[in-house]
C-alpha cells in the first residue's frame, strides 16, 4: 500500500516504527494530488515547498517530543485562517489575502503536530450552494458537495487522511456522504470556532472528515471533546437500541436514500440491534423553515462589511442577506431562535433513550454538475439542535455513487457516538454494497 | 471648546462647514492625550504618525465622498483585530501580534471614514476581572473598570469620542457607569462579532461608548441597526412608564447606587413618567449561576489553543477553564444554556410593556485600586439574555465618582431604546448632580 493511503492512525504507526519519514509521506501526497488534480481540483492553495519544508522539520523533532498528530497531513477548508497560507474565502473580495493569523483549531493541530498540506476549495464564505470548481472523485461530472467540497473530495481521492469542514447548514455532513468518507460534525462549540469566517453563528460547526473513525477519534482526543461519561471502546450493536427516523423532509429522499436507510436498519437488526421507527413531535417540523429564517438574518450583520466595500463582488444571495430582501422581521427572526432553542433539550431527551439516531445524511447521491452543491434537507435540523453527528459512508445510488447514513447523538455525547460509529461503520462498509476505491 | 471635547456629532459639523481639518482635529486629540496618558494609561498602542497619515488621507477626500464618520476618532478595545495596528490582547502570548486582518467592525467603520486612533487597554482577553495599567480619569487611585477598560476611561476623558468595547460580563455597562459615559450593548449578533477573540460565543457583544446618545445613534447608522418599527425621534418622559427592577443581586447594591436608582426614578416622575417597580419571574433568579456556568464552560474550547501552547502564560482563572476545575458537568453546561435560551422570550414580553427597564448598572461607584475591574453583578443578566442595554450617566457615588444607570429594551428594540435613552440621559445629567468635567 502507497502511504498515500493510509489513515492518519495507520501512518502514525509507520511514523512511530520508523518505517516511513514524514518527508516521504509528504511527497507520496504530493504525488498523489499531482496524479489527480487535473481530475478532482480539491485545492484552492498548495505550495509544494511549504509543505516539504514542514515536513523535513517535523522529521527532526525526536519521537519523544511529538505530538498526538505529528506528520499527520491535514487539509484546511479556505475558509479558516492560517498564518503562512491566504485565506481566500472563494471571494474575489479576498484574492490573495493572507491575514497572518491560525485559526484556533489551527493553532491546535500545529501544536499536535500535524503537516497542513494547503488550503481546499469551499462554496462563496462557506454560505452559498453554488459549486467551486472541484468535481466527484467518484464522477468528474458530479459535484463533490459543498461546502466544504475541498476537503472532502481530497480525504475522499486519497489526497490527505484528514480534511478540516465546517457546517451551517449541511457542509460537513452531506459531502461526507457524496465522497464516500466518515464525516463529524461535533456538537456545536464545543471546539472553538475563532477564526473561522462567520455565516451563523448559532449554526457554524466545525467538522472533520476521514477514512476511518479511528481518525476522527484521534482528533477529538486532540480537540479535547470529552462526555460526561468516558465511553468503553467496545460497543456491540448486538442487543443495542437504535432510532430510525425519516423527519419531515422524508418526500425529499431519492431511491438510492430510501434503499441505504432500508438496508441500514436492516444490517443493524440482522447483527443483533433492535431498530424502532420513531417521529419526532410536531414542533420539529417547524426546523426546516426557522433554519431558513436564521440563516438569512443571521447573513444581514455577517455580510455587512463585504455589502458595504464591494457589493458587487458579493453574491446576489448574500447581498440579499444584508437587505433583508425576505423581509423577515425580527419578531420571525427571534421566533425562529428561540423555537430553536426551545427544541434543543427536547431533542437530547429523545436521543438519550438510543445507542444512536439512525437518519439520511443526503437526498440521494451526488447530483450531475458542479453548479450546485446539492441540498441540506437532511442536515440542516442537526446544525440548529447542536447534536453531534456522524455520516457513516457503506452504501450507493442508482448510479453506483456512494451514499453515507447518519447517526445522531444527544449534545455532548460525541464520544459515545464516534464508538457507536466504529461498529456501525464496521458494519456498514461490509454490508452496504459500496466499496471505497483508489482511482487512477 | 477645544477640538478635542467634540462628540463625534459636533466634530462631524465642524469637518462640512470647513472650520475643522481632521489634521487639525487628530493633532488636538494627540495632544490631549500626551497631556494625561500619564494620569490615565488608555491606550495599549497608540502611534501619533500613523494618526496624522490617516487624518491626511481623510482632508484629501472631498466632501461628497464622505461616509458618516468621516474624520471621527475610534478608540478600538485591543481584543478586537487591526490590520495596521498590533493586537494584543493584553496577553503575553499575543506580545507584539500583528495579524494583518481588520475585524468585521473595524471593515465598517473604516468604510464609514473613521479614523482609528488607537488600541485600548482591556483585561487578560477581555475574560478576567484583573486590570490593566489603566487608571480611572476622575480619580487615579481607582479603576476604570473593565474588560473595555480603556475604551472607557479615554472617551470619559475626552481623549477620543468613541470608544470600541465588548460586552461577555459586564465588560461595557460597568466601565460606562464608572467612567461617566454613555455606553451601549446592543442586542446579541446584531453586528457581527467576526475578528474579535472569542470568550463565550453566546455571551460576547460588541459595544460601544461615547459622550452623547446622538453618537450612539450614529454608530447603530453605521452598522444598520434596525427595529421592526423605526421609532420616532420625539421620544417624551411625560406620560411614558418605565420599570424599575432591582433584580436578584439588590442585596449587593451599595449606598450610591441605591441612593442613584432612587433620584433616577424621582426624575423621571417629576417630569410626569409612571415608574413601576417590578418584580422578574423567580427563575431568573438562576441567571447570575448560570451566567457563571456557561462562562466557565464556554472558556473550555476557548483558551484551549492558548493553553496547549503557552499554558503558563495564561491566567490561572482561564487555565482552570481548560481544566474545567471546577468539574462542571456537561449537562449542567446544557441546563445553563438551555434555561438562559428560555428566559429570553420571556423578557421580551415583560420589556414591551415598557418605555425601558431601569435598573443598576454597577454595584456602586468604581471601586479603590487597579487590581480588580469591580463586579458585573448587575450587567451579567442582560448579556445572557441578549437585550439591549444603555449606561446613562448622571448620577455620583459618596466620592463624588460618577454612577450610572441602566436602561434596558427588549432584544432588537435597539433604536427604540437610543431614543428613550436620549430623553432620559438629557433629565438624568441634568438633574443628577454629577457633572462631567474636563481634568487638566
Amino acid at each position: 500500500m502507497e502511504p498515500y493511503q493510509l489513515t492518519a492512525t495507520q501512518v502514525l504507526s509507520k511514523f512511530k516504527d520508523g518505517s516511513l519519514t514524514i518527508e516521504d509521506y509528504a511527497r507520496s501526497l504530493l504525488l498523489r494530488i499531482e496524479k489527480r488534480d487535473a481530475a478532482v481540483q480539491a485545492w484552492a492553495y498548495l505550495n509544494p515547498e511549504y509543505v516539504i519544508r514542514q515536513a523535513k522539520q517535523l522529521d527532526a523533532v525526536p519521537l519523544e517530543k511529538r505530538g498526538p498528530l505529528h506528520g499527520v497531513a491535514v487539509a484546511v477548508k479556505d475558509v479558516i485562517y492560517t498564518k503562512d497560507m491566504p485565506t481566500q474565502h472563494n471571494s474575489s473580495i479576498y484574492e490573495g489575502d493572507e491575514p497572518k493569523l491560525d485559526a484556533a483549531a489551527i493553532i491546535t493541530l500545529r501544536h499536535a503536530g500535524a503537516l497542513l498540506l494547503g488550503k481546499t476549495t469551499t462554496t462563496e464564505f462557506a454560505s452559498t450552494t453554488a459549486g467551486p470548481k472541484t468535481r466527484n472523485p467518484h464522477d468528474a461530472g458530479r459535484t463533490p458537495g459543498g461546502s466544504s467540497s475541498g476537503s472532502a473530495a481530497a480525504v475522499g481521492d486519497f489526497q490527505v487522511p484528514i480534511g478540516l469542514g465546517t457546517q451551517t447548514g449541511g457542509s460537513t455532513i452531506r459531502p461526507g456522504s457524496f465522497n464516500g468518507v466518515y464525516s463529524f460534525k461535533p456538537t456545536w462549540n464545543s471546539i472553538s470556532r475563532e477564526g473561522l469566517k462567520i455565516y451563523s453563528l448559532i449554526l457554524d460547526t466545525i467538522g472533520f472528515f476521514a477514512r476511518s473513525v479511528e481518525d476522527l477519534q484521534l482528533l477529538s482526543d486532540v480537540f479535547a471533546l470529552e462526555d460526561d461519561l468516558s465511553p468503553k471502546d467496545d460497543f456491540s450493536i448486538k442487543g443495542a437500541r437504535f432510532a430510525l427516523l425519516k423527519t419531515v423532509v422524508w418526500p425529499q429522499a431519492g431511491p438510492g436514500t430510501a434503499a441505504a436507510l432500508e438496508a441500514g436498519a436492516k444490517l443493524l437488526r440482522d447483527q443483533g440491534a433492535e431498530v424502532d421507527e420513531i417521529e419526532l413531535p410536531p414542533e420539529f417540523d417547524n426546523i426546516p423553515e426557522w433554519h431558513r429564517i436564521v440563516l438569512h438574518s443571521d447573513g444581514r450583520p455577517t455580510f455587512l462589511p463585504e455589502y458595504r466595500i464591494a457589493k458587487e463582488k458579493l453574491s446576489p444571495f448574500l447581498a440579499d442577506h444584508v437587505e433583508n430582501s425576505c423581509k423577515i422581521p425580527r419578531a420571525a427572526q427571534l421566533e425562529a431562535f428561540d423555537g430553536i432553542a426551545a427544541l434543543r433539550p427536547k431533542i437530547d431527551e429523545i436521543a438519550c433513550r438510543y445507542a444512536a439516531i439512525l437518519t439520511p445524511s443526503v437526498v440521494d447521491e451526488a447530483p450531475v454538475g458542479t453548479e450546485s452543491t446539492g441540498s441540506p434537507a437532511f442536515n440542516s435540523m442537526w446544525t440548529a439542535l447542536h447534536t453531534p453527528v456522524v455520516n457513516i459512508p457503506g452504501f450507493s445510488g442508482d448510479n453506483g455513487l456512494p451514499i453515507g447514513l447518519s447517526l445522531v447523538a444527544p449534545r455532548y455525547h460525541d464520544r459515545q457516538l464516534l464508538v457507536v460509529s466504529k461498529a456501525v461503520g464496521k458494519a456498514f462498509e461490509a454490508g452496504g454494497g459500496w466499496k471505497r476505491q483508489v482511482y487512477s
